[in-house]
């Protein structure tokens, strides 16, 4: 049986887990969190630091295929075990390439994929050569995550909320929608391709409000959105899952924004929704299988279930009956035991061939269904 | 957050934990063998014996709900959980009612069920009694499991096959169709109905071929089928999740044969063919949340994955990367090492709108699909 490991324990390797029991797999999972969200669902857990060389070094020497969950892993291990035969999904290289936002850019540069204008900044002070390029969206190179490390630059005034690290300013460009695209790479190089995702927001928030699948996009912007996905994802040179982040504007441009060389949250939907979810897609990558149909079985809509903005401590669900008494939803809690505001602790996918019904349900499930706490 | 237990810790129990991920539950499987296929799904793994009574009442004072994935448990131990106030699912006298052939035959002549006549046998020689009622069926009050402690008693000769202990001798009948209707009972009593599954045998090895959902059934046998499976299920007084497996004759009768009170290998394709699974649906009676939805999201057939008859010893899949290179069948492999001939290995859920796409896909995938054993 072949034995394969898991760099992180969250949400996405729980997911990751939930699957890997249809295959005749071993799985392993490093991570310092022994309560994390997918812990106890491995054969082995390790408990251990996946940003520690000797960490990282040690669990890949224990299996035969290492993938990630989080981009934010010891890459010196992984170049090194690699080199010492264990096959790493996507590659050390192509990890190295997305990891850091400046390298990043430049490889979108280099080959040719539309991406924001951008320029790069070692230090604070080098913002205020750049204020006609203004307004723009500061994110440094390493370590951002989650909306960490991003900050909006409109004017001068703002250049001292800037990084004083390695960073990127990139040109604020006008969005009208915000896709992502799931591409799988199989290990000889085959591809498979979901449909485009949708991720619509709440203005009043300025949050992701829910997520649609298919996006909702005119044809032809449709197509670029899908031979983009494609291209920036093959130039990568490396088999594995990649979710490919994009804006398209209102005069028909298509912009790449990031990629995640991983199973992402933005294909949750396709547990249900899709004959072969992203989560199987790279079991059947990460174990040599064909690869699976990304075809739709329904269109779908998900809503992300995140902590209240004054939760804090035990995790309480209100409203949980409710959505669970509708016809065509799909809960999925990550068994978190605490919240704090703004923490993904689950998420709901509702399948309709109805637009109107998913966005019925939408509505209903974010109305209904909050994560709060103990009183 | 809720402590349930499974007894038990087969493919059953793997797939009831693959489900439970999706849910706020801490998982406890008691199960003899470690390397089992559920036994690294759960959160605590208990290694100990489910028929004996000091092991399971132990296990059970663990959990605030208890639940099974085989009858054969210790009765006396569930009982006095019970007692305790220990939630048993489903509750113990169901289970004592159905998991001996007597009393669940009694159980139908009391209620009214419909049921193939029947005569209880205490010994071997009280068969010779009944020579007038051959052909007949002769099945062990207890014990019996997959085929075992059963016996086709055809004429007089047969007699010395029969067993010397308490039984159930039913009458042959004769069979049109066997049928499966898996039937949810929450815990207030509320009830949800799956489509009648069809079982289609291989006449040349009279073994199951497949299985079909929806079951292809003249409308008139189509409701007498879901009203009977629903009545005897509500006789039965207690939540859970059952399998109720039915007879049908080319003249119209509609005969219960057996219950299973737990989820069951004839509702595999609900995992991915219905909006809730059975092992959603079961998830939610424990939980104490409202069902799911029964409904298909698209007609599907189901073909087991058993051992080959000259397979022993570490399994090993011929013709899998044939069956995964399908756009839309799910394979489920349950992680069991050893093989041997007509062991369940795995099963594959294909699923179509079009019945001669699910039939074509059957053929292929039992030529090409087989567990063998290494050479």
């Amino acid at each position: 049986m072949i034995k394969a490991g898991i760099l992180g324990g969250g949400q996405l390797g729980r997911m990751m887990l939930q699957c890997a029991a249809n295959y005749p797999v071993e799985t392993f999972v490093l991570e310092s969190d022994p309560n994390a969200p997918a812990a106890h669902l491995c054969h082995r857990f390790i408990q251990g630091d996946i940003n520690q060389y000797e960490d990282v070094y040690r669990f890949g020497k224990m299996v035969d295929v290492l993938t990630i969950e989080i981009e934010h892993v010891n890459l010196d291990a992984l170049e090194q075990l690699e080199k010492e035969g264990v096959t790493i999904i996507p590659r050390t290289s192509t990890l190295k390439t997305i990891k850091n936002k400046i390298s990043q850019k430049k490889f979108y540069s280099e080959n040719q994929i539309p991406t924001s204008p951008y320029f790069i900044t070692n230090s604070r002070d080098e913002l205020s050569k750049h204020l006609d390029f203004l307004p723009a969206v500061h994110k440094t190179a390493e370590g951002g995550y989650d909306g960490k490390g991003v900050q909006s630059i409109h004017t001068e005034k703002d250049i001292q909320l800037g990084f004083d690290t390695p960073s990127v300013l990139e040109k604020k460009v006008e969005i009208d929608k915000e896709i992502a695209v799931l591409v799988a790479i199989g290990q000889q190089g085959e591809t498979a391709v979901y449909s485009p995702v949708e991720m619509v927001f709440d203005d009043d928030l300025n949050l992701l409000s829910h997520q649609l699948c298919p996006a909702q996009l005119p044809e032809k912007i449709f197509w670029a959105v899908d031979a983009i996905a494609v291209n920036v994802v093959k130039k990568l040179n490396s088999p594995g899952l990649f979710a490919v982040e994009l804006f398209t504007d209102n005069e028909g441009n298509v912009l790449v924004n990031e990629i995640a060389p991983r199973v992402h949250n933005s294909g949750h939907h396709t547990i249900e929704g899709h004959f072969s979810s992203q989560y199987d897609m790279l079991w059947r990558i990460l174990l040599g299988y064909p690869l699976g149909n990304p075809d739709m079985i329904l269109p779908s809509a998900l809503v992300n279930i995140v902590g209240e903005k004054t939760a804090h401590g035990n995790v309480c669900y209100f409203g949980l009956n409710d959505v669970l008494g509708m016809d065509n939803v799909f809960v999925h809690l990550y068994g978190k035991k605490s919240v704090k505001p703004g923490r993904k602790m689950g998420h709901v996918t509702i399948l309709s061939a109805e637009k109107q019904e998913l966005l019925h349900r939408v509505r209903q499930i974010k109305q209904k269904l909050k994560a709060g706490s103990e009183s």
